[in-house]
């Protein structure tokens, strides 16, 4: 990385987003979980998603649009089926809603080996890889996937964006066997709008086949991009609908009128969550090979797939588990001088004490 | 369609299937779900995964290769997690397996909400969308993976193949929203291998980025072809991985010694399967907007996804549909000349009565 750095003790970073959502009207549990997220994000060098990023679209959708409420309670519905639990989030800040879900889901692995957690009423929990990756290093194989805020994605060989850039994440318990948890997470869409903005700043063409006009025709001009695509053509358009249809059974409403909370009144416009854990005791046959255990066949495994000259191919999980040992030796978060400003606009909107640059050393 | 097809009635294709299963060595029920199985991809148009194919892929490696081993019983491990079951199919026939893990995954959600089932030691189940769809059929929503035969696909920048065409599989109950099923189910191989053997047979190129060379770099030539690629480049690389990693938990050996029994007697050899399926009330918040029952919201979902100018777009399931209308509207299975002759070649060989071609009426 070019880039310069600077560390941020996470105690420092932590009280000024603690500061900041609590100034929003957050409550304290609320405000911590937004600043552990964040923390965690910023940690493995998710920079699309640290608290700067949260804090933008808190404005942009949340507690200043009615889309996340400060301080609401989780409705947690009765259920006749023991493995699952369907709750109404309220519209409560996404990231508590989901330790939470999060939390419960396992302890429904631990006794029924698989669980599931629904929630209706949500709000944007930012970045799915982090809930996962929290329950891997715990033990557990997790899964979740949320309807995005906005329908931005066009359906395979569509014209109009009625899909979100719905995202999947899955994590596995894979420290033992590589040192960090594998997890597999990403937006449904080649890219997110977030980059066509960039391109269009920067003059730059987009990718191929990454972006459509108007009228659904190919366009790699970042001036006449109308909607996004899925990534894998068909394959990818199924998996954002696989969010869809979840989020449909769950109780969302349309997608074109996600967040939309100033067009028909009488649809919801919140999104869906839903979480998946399992117990990975609860899918071993216990027989495996040369008197392995569980752990090191899985790692025989992933040596193998890693092996015949693809020593160089990395695993999915892996870049950001170099960014969190890079964090670790650092002995704090890591941000751009730039981000560091950003923070400091943070600080003045809450009134907290700004940052000095000079108090946070460049990162090596 | 341009080819020609003739119409089939079920019974009579049942039959010469179900000799074919028991001159192999195959119990009657084992029989009846392969013939059950193949009815049921070919009349959804699934010509990949027809009778032939089956009996193909269990001569190559299934009863005739030791990787399937007729008339065995499946061993239903105990387990301390009520949701969850772990089978030793013992390398029996897939189809048969999937059936019955199925059925019970079913009985696991009518309980639990959610329930899985993992499979060790089994034998290639062929096409998880029909199990899925059947599934869907009867009201819940469904997923299976399994691990593929062979590794012919290489890691994201890697230049040997050690992962499977490792499909997923998911299928929605949407019968009453939209008429049929919606089943997204596909391998994560940009293209398959016989699809190669397609190209090279015509001398055509392969489309871009669907497979490379021995040194890994992509290639469109099918004589220099050496292994696939994954869709959507790192996306579908972690997909793949997601089947090896929940193989590898279950028992699952060396994704590079699957199937070849010749190579490590110490290891193993057999795929595994994953089964898992939700009642869909267990995931239903209950309050749809504009008092729609979870139905009729999952219906106006899909409405708005294929409105606005998508009219055009596809539902993954829709042409699997559609092939079904065409076989029920005949009143039997659609099979091309080339493909009755082929049955007529397994006839011969389990002693059964050839067809007649003109026995059987040209569809429309």
């Amino acid at each position: 990385m070019s880039e310069t750095f600077h560390i941020v003790p996470e105690s420092t970073h932590n009280a000024l987003v603690e500061a900041a959502y609590q100034h929003r009207g957050y409550t304290v549990d609320e405000a911590a979980a937004a600043s552990r997220f964040s923390a965690h994000a910023s940690r493995h060098g998710i920079r699309t998603h640290n608290a700067l990023k949260a804090l933008h679209l808190d404005h942009l959708f949340g507690s200043a649009a009615g889309g996340c409420k400060p301080g609401v309670q989780i409705e947690k519905k009765e259920s006749r089926f023991a493995a699952s639990q369907v709750w109404n989030a309220n519209r409560k800040l996404g990231q508590a809603t989901a330790y939470e879900a999060m939390d419960e889901c396992i302890a429904l692995a631990d006794k029924y080996g698989i669980g599931q957690i629904s929630v209706d009423n949500a709000f944007h929990y930012l970045w799915g890889g982090g809930y996962v990756m929290e329950a891997a290093s715990r033990g557990y194989i997790a899964y979740t996937n949320c309807t995005a805020a906005l329908a931005e994605v066009v359906p395979f060989m569509g014209k109009f964006p009625t899909l979100g850039t719905n995202p999947h994440s899955w994590g596995f318990p894979t420290t033992d066997a590589v040192g960090f948890p594998i997890v597999v997470d990403w937006a449904t869409s080649v890219i997110a709008m977030g980059r066509v903005q960039q391109f269009l700043r920067e003059g730059q063409p987009l990718p191929a086949g990454a972006a459509v006009d108007k009228d659904g025709n190919p366009t790699t001009d970042a001036k006449a991009v109308s909607a996004l695509t899925t990534f894998g053509a068909h394959k990818g358009y199924g998996l954002s609908l696989i969010n869809e249809l979840v989020g449909a059974y769950i109780g969302g409403s349309l997608p074109t009128l996600r967040s939309r909370w100033d067009q028909h009144p009488e649809e919801k416009h919140t999104p869906a969550f839903y979480f998946q854990v399992i117990h990975p005791d609860a899918i071993s046959g216990g027989d495996f090979a040369l008197g392995r255990d569980q752990s090191k066949n899985v790692k025989a495994v992933i040596d193998d797939i890693l092996g015949h000259g693809n020593e160089n191919c990395l695993l999915p999980g892996q870049l950001e588990a170099k960014a969190a040992a890079r964090s670790e030796a650092a002995g704090g978060l890591l941000f751009s001088p730039a981000e560091i400003e950003a923070f400091n606009e943070v600080a003045v909107e809450c009134g907290s004490t700004p940052w000095n640059l000079s108090d946070f050393p460049v990162a090596n």
